[in-house]
């Protein structure tokens, strides 16, 4: 059994999460190169490991020696350069989501791959990895519940941070939805609507929040999803499937009942990193155990592309108030 | 402590049932008179009264000795007809749902009670008598979950009988949501939108079910509604209030928990005469209790006229596939 | 549809909650004599009714005009004169539990009932009126969890009043699950033992309590009961049935499910009034129905006895610290 | 970041287990060494892992190049000789429970670690691994619910293994409660009684299953333990803590709610390795992180010895059937 040395791309809180995943979490893997354009903060990550060297220069990272893959975390406006990059040395990337800000990056770099003849990108949808959702997968796809008719969504925060815009509520949060739909079902997502209450005192001036958005699929399934970043109470993501002969229903995360004063009941996660933990370590094991062998383990770039044109519609649907169709390209044959 | 007469118009399903509970469940009440078309049906339920008499005209048992107040539980093409005979004799009117078909004959009712000067009838949604919808509209009368953003609605019917069409899985089912939203929010609904995923296999041929009813009201509260009426695993009404603080859900009816075979859980309601029983019990004793004063204690005609007109908006929403707003007339005096 | 006249004997809490009960609640009956030693007390729920008497001798009322049937609701060391003066006059009683404080002179009305030949008496434990309590029953009949082998009962006050003793957990309150383990199992208590944590300190000084008390059946099911009357967060009972292929647990109590500050949950009821309001409706409804045609409609005197029998055995295993069998008198042919 | 090389001594179905592990969850870990007396299977193990040395005797293998820490998954009888060949080499031991069948194995483990002057031995309690135990431990340990009155714990198997006897449901199955209760509570165990219902006729002939074992404790809780190994629906351990200002449940897995055919629930496990896998994971990764530093992070050998010792009372109790005390040594400094 040797070991998969990975380069870690980005070294913000989410890809240091990553580098202590890897080695805490992960056999069969180490980190042996990170890369941050804040090159003191790429080098503390590095001196916690043993060995691995730190860059300011992804590509030069990518050319770090021992490195037989690549985790790519940074901002998502600099994926589409660094996921070429590693495709250029034909290595397996897992790339955290969005692949690409926009459908026509996506585009780009499934053209790439296309060019190699091999799916090497695997993008950060950790919800595929999350026990519940495969458990709710499972029931569909073993007709447990029958034909899906509705998957009814919501997806919750106790606030969102100072960046965080109104299209964001679409393209960032809701994307989880997109893509969570699209693999639960097996099914492309056809049109977006948007339906928009008051928005809650409780959010930021200006910040449309909550939303309702609305999702038709190629099999004529409806997908709603209530999106609400400043909830107050906490993080819940949950999804009720229901289908010709029975519903299914999973996030409700009540694990522990506690009674006390008159009252019964249990705490909320407050963020994905509690909720989602053993998610993002599945993801990763699976993730190193499919590299080695030159394969994808979850989302593909084609994945990647259809979330991206799906919130294109969905940022014209909140704008214009009305119905958006979805258009995608003829899927390519190595996605199929 | 003296009884109230009443006369029951309609001895069907429905009207039978209400003669039942008035003598098992309801003190200080009784039935002196019943009416049907169908003489032998009302003459049957009669001789299991005290004295009480069989009619073929409503008009008739209306007039017979001892009535004092009025329950209509005939089809809901003669209910202006009867409701306008009590309006003339000033008794004391329980109608069952809806209070007329259109929005026009439940006008016509309100300009009776106008000239009257008094509300004297009573609609009979019964979810304003349920202990659960009570807790949750205690609830957010209290602003314990703050400003209400969202109400995710679900009603479902194990099987539809033969003759229910498309449009009543709106005029006859969503209704009471419209009402119970209504009451709950204590708002107008101001637009319809209809979503409709390709039709369950397992509804009969050309029924449009199920469907996602979307309801916008006047203080900027989105309400979804999941109407299923052949989802074949029982009898199911949740409502799920979402506001700026937190939410609160009702209707899970989860009442023994049950483990065998690999499995937890329990069963689910078939009828809404098992879901509903206790909030008809209680809608009929604090009508009686009201009827006694001259009061109604429930919806009155405004709520009756509202869930019409939102349900003639509803089945424009459903022909046209597009967001259809609700006109109402101004809300009488009599009616704020 | 005639009315049954009652005569209620005790109208403090219980008893005047009854007599509102009958009045509201519960058709065909009417209550038309109240009898207490404290007068100016019976006069004023006389005086809420319709032509129904006071009384201060129970005797007297049960001799007043109208009297069909005697609901006695005064406190247990009066029940015994009460029910026989009943019997004499042979009406249907119902007689809140206990029958009597001891078994000795529930042994006395069985002799007095055998001597008339009929069951004349029913007794108040309205937990088997509870609508889950007769499904958990209804499962058990039904085979639904195989043989039973646990019971396991949770039985929590918030606060206990002032007067209550160390003895009255098990008399007063642990009698409540030796009736529902009787009629859940259709089985005899054989054996009681009692473990006393070290009390709570939320408890009155000199209360034992909580305590976990243990019947054996005749039918080699185990019962622990959690007895607690301060435990300070509401009114609770729970019972989980574990059967030789399943379980089944009731008395969750979670109808509505709130979300807020980092919590999910609901509240608990505070009060027997609450969870149990239903089944006393029911109780009564039942009881008058039979009563009508002579009948029991829920525990005999039998039953009051076994439990007072019980009572007896649990005293005595709490003082002792040891396991005491449970002696009942051969079953007289009448209650089989 | 170095690697800790591991000798697993026993490579049954345990064993085999936490190899793979090691390799699959555990980052720093490697296991270098295996031993079985079974030398095949020893050498299939080992022909998985990169440079492993495969050997019949486990003071071998404790010997082989690069060993720094042990694992042992042998049968208990086996354990006390295996982990005192690893104190006398000085080696972090993680031990499997039993950490020894009896009391006095595991005071002489304690007085070789004394004479060490060290605590080496850890023992696999797992439970004290698992989320939602250490979730009730914090809460308890935060006076959330006030001082623990009682804990009502349930421990469910489908079925027994052939081989198992009446004395393991109380050695084998029990003594996870056991733990469980002493290190929830911080007490020692001083009391034990066991009380039998008639055997479920789903037990293989002559195993007393299930049965109830009541645990009194130094702090003057009660503990009350439902066994049973043959329940038939799956494995189930839960347990519900109740203070003196509140209670908390934990162990209701209901992750996936399902409902169809008149029925909601969901599937219960059938298998403590899916119930406890990330249990598993966590201990093994605290403990080499923890044996790194030559410390232990979980049950130590006085955890051990004295599960052993109530283990032993409470065989003597359920064949007395009367209450047995526990008598433990007193608790030496080293494990205080």
């Amino acid at each position: 059994m040797s070991t998969l040395g990975i380069a870690v791309i980005g070294t913000g809180k989410m890809g240091a999460d990553h580098v202590r995943r890897i080695g805490r979490t992960v056999g069969g893997a180490r980190v042996v190169a990170v890369a941050d354009p804040d090159g003191d903060r790429a080098g503390r990550v590095a001196a916690e490991l043993d060995g691995a060297g730190a860059y300011t220069d992804p590509a030069a990272a990518l050319a770090a020696p021992g490195v037989e893959a690549v985790l790519i975390a940074s901002p998502g406006p600099a994926h589409e350069e660094a996921v070429l990059h590693a495709l250029e040395r034909r290595l397996p990337v897992l790339c955290e989501k969005p692949l690409t800000p926009d459908a026509a990056g996506a585009l780009r770099i499934m053209e790439a791959e296309q060019r190699l003849g091999r799916r090497l990108v695997q993008v950060g949808f950790m919800r595929r990895h999350d026990a519940e959702y495969e458990e709710l997968k499972q029931l569909l796809d073993a007709g447990g519940i029958g034909r899906p008719l509705f998957l009814h969504c919501r997806h919750r925060n106790a606030s969102s941070p100072a960046f965080f815009t109104s299209d964001m509520l679409i393209s960032d949060s809701v994307v989880h939805e997109v893509d969570a739909a699209r693999w639960l079902l097996g099914q492309e997502v056809t049109a977006v609507s948007v339906l928009s209450p008051t928005p809650s005192s409780a959010a930021p001036e200006g910040l449309r929040d909550p939303r309702l958005v609305l999702l038709e699929t190629s099999g004529g399934t409806v997908v709603d999803v209530e999106i609400f970043v400043n909830c107050g109470f906490g993080y819940q993501v949950q999804c009720e499937a229901v289908g010709e002969s029975g519903s299914a229903r999973i996030g409700d995360g009540h694990a522990m009942v506690v009674q006390g004063a008159g009252r019964w009941g249990g705490e909320i996660a407050q963020d994905f990193t509690v909720r989602f933990a053993e998610a993002y370590d599945r993801q990763l094991r699976r993730w190193v155990a499919a590299a080695g062998h030159g394969r994808v383990a979850g989302a593909d770039a084609w994945d990647g592309y259809a979330a991206a044109a799906v919130s294109e519609a969905g940022l014209a649907a909140a704008r214009s108030g009305v119905r958006t169709p979805v258009e995608l390209v003829e899927r390519p044959p190595l996605y199929r």
